[in-house]
């Protein structure tokens, strides 16, 4: 039993509580048989669901948690406050160690607040990012930051840097990631004051692989696996990422609707397009992990589906398995030590 | 004579000069009546593709210039240095009143600078945006600033909101124009130190119409007219507009073409599609105006034809026609009343 590995889920956050997050947990569980779920919420209605399902029952234990925190709740009262709450109850487990990781569809200023107070970040971490993966042309890449913390520092960017590295290497399997720097150009006397200060520390980074400024044109284009910014930029990109791709999509829907001619096509055109355009959906990529905390602290799209969660709750076994946390530890402690 | 509407165009700027310079040139005088241009360039590359044309001669002169400033040169220097190019030659007949408007498809960096050192800002404004249109799913919106100057304080963004709306209700005609703050939630407390000290001064102009907060998913669902942002963000959004629009139509175009059934479809929906498209593709909109200036200076994309370059032209002759250079100033000149 110790060899498992222990992952906490909200099932209480999200638009399809707790159908969706219970359901996920259970497909995760049967699908791993190295994973044990904690499913943290209103126990009578977690039990409701669970007995739709089949599954190996020493894998998955409910936790009563009566309160719910809201989306639109001010996070910092709502975890201080909500003490009873699935989040916070959650968040518990991975501070005490009884669970490696936590995944929530819940509210994201909750689980940034709560990831950062309730499970604390590792000693050296300035700050904790949330890194999204996005789609590009040829595959993802990780945004990295786009949490709540604006007004980042150079010093946040370059541990950014670092930690997507790991992750992007560890977790997503890319070796040997490329780290670019958006910018507003490519030179690297371009931008303002925070990336001129930032590009020449990246540049002396020995243990990431810095291929420069990247142009946001070309971030969908695949140029690098780990586009660093700060939380304003980084919030920028993936909200735009989605809003042009979902009214583009539209557009092409309407454009195809628009003459006889087109509508035949669009019949034709209709399943190979949608397979396409799929791919291309910043939120099929599901959970965004917070990362630099002494556990994994995952944030799934509030619209996710049991899909989704059962692809945060993997994330979750690999992150584990590969020590991601001791990975980022050891990074930030020798530089810590070279710095001194 | 003394009632033309007098514009200066680069005809040495841009991927397809002078040729297309010189035809949106041409198009523009045969289309305005009342359009005199000063094309101004290597005179007789400038004669060669004038040639080719018929025209009212009273309404086009020749300016020679025999030197070019490239894409790429460092800009301060190239417009100390290349007095005789047709950059710096254009913005002086605006300097000395020869010509209310310049138009250049030539290097962006060039532009900004040669408009703010040789036009020089309308007294009262302290930095000028440049300010693209951008499609959006009901029309266009005014993206201001994207310029090269960096780090705004929160008096640059006031004013950006108020030449902003000033140029969408006379120059594009959307009455009232709605002007939406950048920002990462819709909240007024949300955001970095800049959007949460420009918020409240935004609240308190009752001269602009000002809606919030705006994300960067809701910009091309068309939720405000003027949307502003310092010139970093700008200039991520503006690229990644084009980013992901240009990644996804190649995905839309592969994706029809991966199978037989839906290679037939495309056949059938490509005419429908390829107006559809068009419509949001940021390129499109030809000419971004550099505000806030003693004279218009616009900015056309590299890869402009004659229709952009002709349309760019047509703008001037609106933005001089409707003095907006004098409704600028009177509105700075108010606002800084009101501050003393």
């Amino acid at each position: 039993m110790s060899e498992w590995i222990k992952v906490a889920v909200d099932a209480m956050g999200g638009d399809y509580a707790p159908q969706e997050p219970v359901k996920g947990a259970v497909d995760a569980v049967n699908d791993s048989p190295e994973l044990f779920v904690w499913l943290v919420g209103k126990e009578s209605l977690i039990r409701q669901e669970l007995d739709k399902y089949t599954y190996p029952a020493d894998r998955i234990q409910v936790v009563d948690a009566p309160e719910v925190i809201e989306t639109g709740e001010p996070p910092v009262k709502a975890i201080q406050k909500k003490k009873e709450s699935s989040l916070v109850k959650a968040l518990k487990l991975v501070r005490q160690g009884e669970a490696s990781a936590f995944v929530s569809c819940g509210s994201t200023g909750a689980v940034l607040v709560g990831g950062q107070v309730l499970v604390g970040k590792i000693r050296g971490v300035e700050r904790a990012p949330l890194a999204p993966l996005i789609p590009t042309a040829n595959g993802v890449a990780l945004l990295i930051d786009c949490g709540a913390n604006v007004d980042a520092r150079a010093s946040h960017l370059v541990q950014f840097a670092r930690m997507g590295s790991i992750y992007m290497e560890n977790v997503v399997g890319i070796k040997n990631p490329r780290v670019g720097l958006v910018n507003i150009g490519a030179e690297e006397e371009k931008g303002n004051a925070l990336v001129k200060e930032t590009f020449p520390l990246l540049k002396e980074c020995e243990d990431i692989n810095f291929i420069g400024n990247v142009e946001a044109r070309d971030i969908p284009k695949g140029v690098c696996d780990v586009i660093v910014c700060e939380a304003f930029v980084g919030n920028v990109i993936l909200k735009l990422y989605e809003g042009v791709g979902s009214t583009l999509i539209s557009k092409v829907k309407s454009g195809m609707m628009s003459t006889l001619r087109s509508k035949i096509g669009a019949l034709l055109v209709k399943p190979a397009l949608k397979e396409t355009l799929k791919s291309f959906d910043a939120s099929q990529y599901g959970g965004a992990p917070l990362l630099g905390l002494k556990g994994l602290v995952v944030k799934s799209h509030g619209s996710s589906k049991a899909q989704e969660i059962h692809n945060s709750i993997l994330q979750c076994i690999t992150f584990t398995r590969e020590d991601i946390c001791g990975k980022i530890r050891d990074h930030i402690t020798t530089e810590k030590k070279e710095e001194a």
